[in-house]
């Protein structure tokens, strides 16, 4: 069940109207999870910047490292030529190779594309391998093309599902989550969606609430066993239009609403943020016979309610995916737990907040 | 009086014994406050790594650029050399050149000094002209090197001092604000210390109560009067022995502390985080007849403990700037007027924190 | 005596009429010379992008770092907002903080600025303390304003001039030079503008032919003489339409310029570029009623002959500092003698170059 | 044959025995190059740092993008922690994925390995698709693991070999090149070993002499068929003892000797330097029961010397690469000649230049 349906709210600002990156127009999710046997636990994300042909017409697009022990793939083409190319594949660290040759085929499909020599593929990743024969590297490309194919618009499946097959968050189960917000219509109306493969560790905070040290279950109350390794994929859409150069600083405040649940971005972690804007008049088209473009620009001085809503929905995206992930076992027998809801409620209620 | 005080906390790790920044051995700060007339509301806080002639014994030092809208001097060459070769000075946004000549000034006093012809001194501001008649440029060379003679080791003044005198932080007055976290021994036993001038906006959070959102007083709540921009210079000390490298990433984690309280990094915000090592054995010579250093450093993997001390560090210092400012008055009547505490301890109350 | 007037030429591309940054239209260039007694050698040169209030009509710009022992000020703001809002100001290293401090005064002087209470002074430096006596920073406010003031936009005063008065290269006096070219029509017709203040060592090359070699004088032929260090401030003007992401790619081609002169971007050089577009349709109003800008950008896969443009002309711009500048006398009795211009053309000859 | 055998030199500096990158101790190199029928020219370089398990002693390692538009992997975790664990592959663009695969393969082959979990492969590459049959993907894992199975430490075959089968630079037949520094013995007598993959274009200089516009061969001499892209991958190898942050400025500084062969780093090119150091004292332990690790560093201000040695050797890589090279068919019946040795010869002896 949803964040909301209990009565939490996370932050002061709207959200869209499914309250997913899928808010924004265009956006596509899809997932192919796999789960097979007793140790094989992971899976693919797709995430679709518009329903076309990428390649042909790429979106501006940006990365910011939070911290980088990851393995993400395509990021020194996107921050230099501020575009993206392909759909964006979210897996575990060690399919990374797989995901992006698979991306490879999914541009080569294209017949407007059959004299494509060159293509940046871009996937992320998080390290799934306590739950999952990650060493075994079960995802096929054909999984990611699955994926891909999958995505749709409207309401987007969480937690244990595709790359957030076998993710864990806070030591409880992670996975994938999502979120948006509107912004006011005399602010520009613009949409922010935000989509999350949890599978990092800190000290949980809901809200405000501090879940994670009331439940004793957080980095340093146990140092043997609580590792705040891990890693957070962060994608965020937006139709405003921004040029790469502001959606490198909307990516770089993802990393204030994952501050907000307690993630510490610590040694270990991969946080990587991407973003790209949705807005037709800024695409850019692989083949052109003109040496200028016409944009649309928003201003610096317009943003600041855009970094205050991707701050909220990446806090709430991240949130949002503990609430619906579940229970999990897999590799040499580990279970991990899901977030144990009613407890949480209760602390919660403890703490002023919610319909308790 | 201090947050904890009152029986608030800020995080799960222990502060060490002053909870200031002073808590890393060797540093030193000092304040020079310049209030006069109706207009004049500034001043000048400097932060000395270590009591020596800096210049010849540099430390190890990272600037992190949260967000650059601010005028800081000197980090480029910071980071370029990973180093520091003055004490820090912080002011207001238009007396930068005046404390960067001073730094200079500082600099060519020592004998040793007397054949340097290359100086890089560091100076970072927030804009404190809602209060002060910031375009007067009343900060002198002799306010700047009063404030690094004013240095000393032991607890520090917060709130309306040094340059904190006339800032403003989520729409109270905020000001200069310090805490510290020690690590356990088994975990190396470092300090890390933290010192800000608070001066930005957002929807503040205290230990993750929503302060700003009860009392109606958030970035967007009224558009017109709540602007977010105002800037936060961060500074951190510590004594672990951190090369350049790992403590730019120190320095990055202090935004997760900021973004703890509600700050949301505006476009119009200058958040600087500058670290420093204070590690004897780590110092570097600026004259020196070998070519190569032994040195001593922490590991990567050692870096998380240090991580969150940051992050939690960062979030209690600019709570107790906010704690420890007084309501104030200036420039063309304006005032802004304290947190108002006895409703803040009600609502953290409310909210299941603190002694109530 | 001009480079080209002695038959010999830097590159394959076309010079615009001047050979000068100043063939930019708008931008206009200006010097202030200090030479006093035995000691004082030094000054300042101040590029103005345009004729117009500059805070009130920024410029798209970008800066890249080249090795950063330096003390530019102004850099983050232009990093993060991607635009420029005072002339560029340079002088030597010491006086930085002064120059600084006049661009803010400069600023307040327009009518238009009087509620300003926030500038980003840009000024970059090149160490000139072997001729000069820089400790004393004979620099003043004066100094600088007279220097905006005098800045024409027709041909420029090279080698001794302005703050290349006591600057040294490859051994040679150095100074100001500046170079342009002009891209052909069919590729947009487009100029690229540089101006350097050239202080830096390496092994000199002139068009390719080793004259440092030659000569015998290049480092590390002479280790105890022959520091290569110093720096190279580098201003990049193009009427291009660039935003700042292009404007920093454009920018960092200017080292491979200074590369091709024998440059080596030593540990202790400060080698900064700033780059500016001047297109008017992509001025950034400083105050404006509309969120949304319309701009017309160049695209990335233009970029190539702007980037071949910038690399010619920071070559022949250094070689430009070298041939224009004159012996100099200063600080203790030091003397830099000029380019030894007879030899350099008769080794140009016996390398098959020139008229010879 | 080889350049110097010519009696062409390229700098000031003396090479090391071999003139190549194993000249620093433990460095190998294998090739594996794949030519199948009329169209497929293509292969695998693989640079081990060290003979041994590289996971498990990882060396201090960074990279500096010098143009973005490419596909390198592994960058960001290089540049967060400052080290390599996996040796560098080079191939072509569409084969990263399968040479990433190839090297967590590689990886999980020693025994020590059996847990690891998350491994970082760095495989870089450039576009040979003008002669290869780039979109078949004809390199496979096999062909990977026998690059590296096949390295060695003595000299190395350069042209058409392994990653440079296929690649065209200056509008010649490419490929993959090599050449060394050392320092005197005063100066720490450290080597410094370069490797190149040339896939670019721009106006060829060798030894400053004016070789593609003799030729009339060059970026914008005729726009329809010169196109300067494709890019250049240079490895940096030395036993000098640097840590990460200067491992970037010296890899930063291999874009200097690119620049003295005529490279543009046009908007097309995918330049990329990777660096390393095989100082055995501070190599990086996976695995470690110490927090701190005692480290010998080289000063920043003895770093100068090796800039210098990696700027030329950098360029003496790139002009091997294109001396070694042979004439090539490939795809579509596409050729490239091989650069006229005999033209360049005579022209060098022109322009003053080589035994003529």
């Amino acid at each position: 069940q949803n964040l909301r349906q209990y009565g939490i709210e996370i932050g002061v600002m709207e959200t869209d109207s499914l309250n997913a990156i899928t808010d924004v127009a265009g956006v596509k999710v899809g997932h192919r999870t796999i789960i097979k046997g007793d140790s094989i636990r992971t899976g693919v994300t797709a995430i679709r910047p518009h329903p076309g042909n990428i390649f042909q017409q790429k979106v501006p697009a940006a990365v910011y490292v939070g911290n980088g022990f990851g393995k993400l793939a395509g990021s020194t083409q996107i921050e230099e030529l501020g575009n993206l190319e392909t759909p964006i594949i979210l897996t575990n660290t060690l399919s990374v190779p797989t995901a992006a040759d698979a991306l490879i085929d999914y541009t080569f499909q294209f017949r407007e594309n059959r004299n494509v020599r060159s293509v940046n593929p871009v996937v992320g990743e998080t390290n799934d391998g306590y739950l999952n024969d990650i060493r075994g590297r079960h995802v096929s490309k054909e999984h990611v093309l699955a994926a891909i194919k999958n995505a749709k618009s409207d309401s987007i499946k969480q937690g244990n599902v595709g790359a957030g097959t076998g993710t864990i968050a806070f030591g409880f189960k992670g996975g994938i989550g999502t979120a948006s917000r509107k912004l006011p219509a005399d602010m520009g109306g613009y949409t922010v969606g935000v989509l999350v493969q949890s599978n990092f560790g800190g000290v949980l905070q809901i809200s405000g609430v501090p879940i994670g040290k009331e439940l004793n279950k957080y980095y340093l109350s146990d140092r043997l066993n609580e590792s705040p390794d891990g890693s957070c994929m962060i994608i965020v859409a937006t139709d405003a239009p921004l040029a790469a150069r502001n959606l490198e600083r909307l990516a770089k405040r993802a990393v204030l609403g994952l501050a907000k649940t307690g993630g510490i971005a610590s040694n270990g972690s991969g946080d990587y943020i991407i973003a790209f804007s949705t807005a037709k008049e800024n695409r850019i088209s692989h083949q052109s016979a003109n040496r200028t473009q016409e944009k649309t620009i928003l201003k610096n001085n317009a943003l600041s309610p855009l970094f205050m809503a991707v701050n909220e929905a990446t806090e709430e995206a991240i949130i949002n995916s503990l609430f619906q992930a579940q229970t999990m076992s897999g590799r040499n027998g580990h279970t991990i737990n899901e977030l144990p809801v009613d407890s949480v409620l209760k602390l919660m209620g403890k703490y002023g907040r919610g319909s308790q």
